[in-house]
């Protein structure tokens, strides 16, 4: 019987994906999973649930700065507070979903590129020029990065994610559904593999 | 050098409150530390943070519906979601309160009936006559526990310990204090368990 892959919804400006985009293709591995990357936009998720930008909240905002940054030391991945904070990220999307309907392979190189560069260079990859800087170390040209970002099907895809995202109960960034289960945060992902394990 | 211990502010509605109160003793135990319990109310933090009781809402409410099931099994804490849901819990924070005052051997055994009660017997700690069974099983007469409830005093303390909280940056419940280094949610037991090791 095929096993259905882990789902990941996310979004490009969530500390708590990027830190789930570093560690969830081990813990996939180990279990003979693939990952399905879902690329969705936290806006209409928060519009949804009356959540705000965690910055923005009183006292969750201080302490998520903080946060963020012992847990990425907690799980040894690389991070660097991002600057601004959030940030739009809807072209970054469009290009992985262009991706993953046009050059599969290259998708979730593409992810992890904008996320790192994002969370450890400190580049703001709402900025076209820092796309096409990306692109083009996967040999992208600047002119198709901005197709893809101007493509209609694909501006579609991206509304229909979110929409896929909403319908699935998502709450916030990063979301996994597997098998039906959903596990919402990184800090989730030890019941995840446990459920891998044993359905408990 | 004396060590100072794990502070742990709760509100007796809070499910993930209910958890950490099943685990942090152990954790406490394996690092040499006492557990300082300060019951404090969520309705004024929600009110600082701008957000509203988890079931209330969309999306969140459902997820964390199932989510705290799980997280029980995970963790293999009995559990029975609480029925209603949440509650006022003053009453039981104020016994709780006047206990460490006037007779602190019996405020950890009364904060864990508390929990019990709601959160495996489905008993509405709300109620006063429940409140009354719980400390007739610790030798408290329904008279004392009606006494601490209308203590002026008490009521200070318990509007002091939210203001304390407050100022502490607590913004949800568990949150847990530890040499200043303060960690939000049952989720994060495993980084205040690492930061009392090696203070990562």
């Amino acid at each position: 019987m095929p096993v259905s892959p882990i789902t990941l919804y996310f979004d490009f400006s969530s500390p708590y994906a990027y830190l789930a985009s570093r560690l969830i293709e081990d813990i996939a591995a180990r279990h003979d999973r693939g990952i399905e990357w879902v690329p969705m936009l936290l806006g209409p998720v928060f519009a949804a649930t009356g959540a705000r930008p965690l910055v923005e909240q009183p006292l969750k905002g201080d302490y998520a700065l903080h946060d963020m940054q012992r847990s990425a030391r907690y799980h040894g991945v690389p991070f660097r507070v991002p600057q601004p904070f959030p940030i739009a990220t809807h072209q970054a999307a469009r290009v992985a979903l262009a991706l993953q309907r046009e050059q599969p392979a290259l998708a979730t190189p593409w992810i992890h590129a904008v996320f790192d560069a994002y969370f450890t260079q400190g580049r703001n990859v709402a900025d076209m020029p820092v796309l096409h800087a990306l692109g083009a170390e996967l040999g992208l040209s600047a002119e198709r990065i901005d197709a893809f970002c101007a493509d209609a099907q694909v501006k579609a895809a991206l509304r229909a994610n979110v929409e896929r995202a909403l319908g699935a109960g998502v709450c916030g960034a990063p979301f996994f559904v597997v098998d039906d289960e959903a596990f919402w945060g990184v800090d989730r992902l030890p019941q995840l593999e446990r459920w891998l394990q044993a359905r408990f």
